[in-house]
């Protein structure tokens, strides 16, 4: 078990990584900036926020550990593009929501022992899972760290 | 060993389909929307591909696997900010560096051994690596292609 060990470690050293380029260059952005297009008619910095915090908020579902705590984010930031659906949410409730997204996940992602970890997340059947078996929890960390990685070099074009 | 594989051929498979991405993204691009910038003041897309180009060649001796087949890239794409080194590549020209860069390092890291892809870059000591096993070479591919991820996000702009 101890290097199947290094793929879960490696998967989630490198998210949290990620995460915190992402809170690192929040805190050095201001609610204008935030506020700005990545670039012109493009998302703004505080849908990607929503956006981000929406796909954390759902791997709660995709990972068994318990109900997403805001799935209305998702008609806001994940099924529309910026603008298309109104909202009230303010930048600053924006950057406490994808905090809160981040922290919860990974409280709650510490439970997943080293097995399940490399079994089907929720989206997919056990029969599809014999025949996909690399559709595995460890595999969805792994594309939502590219996701943010993504969305990262967006969001710094605001600096 | 099985289980080390997992690491590998996971990461290998994420690199490989960020390459996808950014090649099948490059070839919906024409020549004018690679000459513009992501976001103004940005970089050029242009300026991107001689970038990740650049980079995919440095992995050839941070992997031991042979010279880099054009390191005077470095100077105009790593060390210096976009239009800063004056150079004569053509959008088309960067377009067929990339490329290239890709298959010569796939080509050549299909040489390197499942013990070999754990064991320190050339970048690592051995004494540092006694201290920083995380230091080997797949951790250096699974970093690249966070930060290909990164830029895909920002070329993306230019559609």
């Amino acid at each position: 078990m101890m290097s199947q060990n290094l793929l879960i470690t490696t998967s989630i050293r490198n998210w949290d990584e990620q995460n915190k380029r992402l809170l690192s260059l929040v805190n050095t952005l201001n609610e204008d900036q935030l506020q700005n297009q990545i670039s012109p008619g493009r998302n703004s910095g505080m849908y990607l926020l929503g956006h981000l915090a929406a796909i954390n908020n759902n791997m709660m579902a995709l990972f068994e550990l318990g109900e997403n705590p805001l799935p209305e984010l998702d008609d806001i930031f994940i099924k529309a593009p910026d603008k298309k659906v109104e909202h009230s949410y303010t930048v600053n409730a924006l950057k406490e929501i994808v905090l809160q997204s981040i922290q919860n996940l990974n409280e709650n992602i510490a439970r997943i022992s080293e097995a399940d970890w490399l079994d089907r997340h929720s989206n997919v059947s056990p029969e599809e899972f014999i025949h996909q078996p690399h559709r595995n929890k460890i595999n969805v960390l792994i594309s939502r760290t590219l996701h943010l990685a993504y969305h990262l070099g967006q969001l710094s074009l605001l600096k």
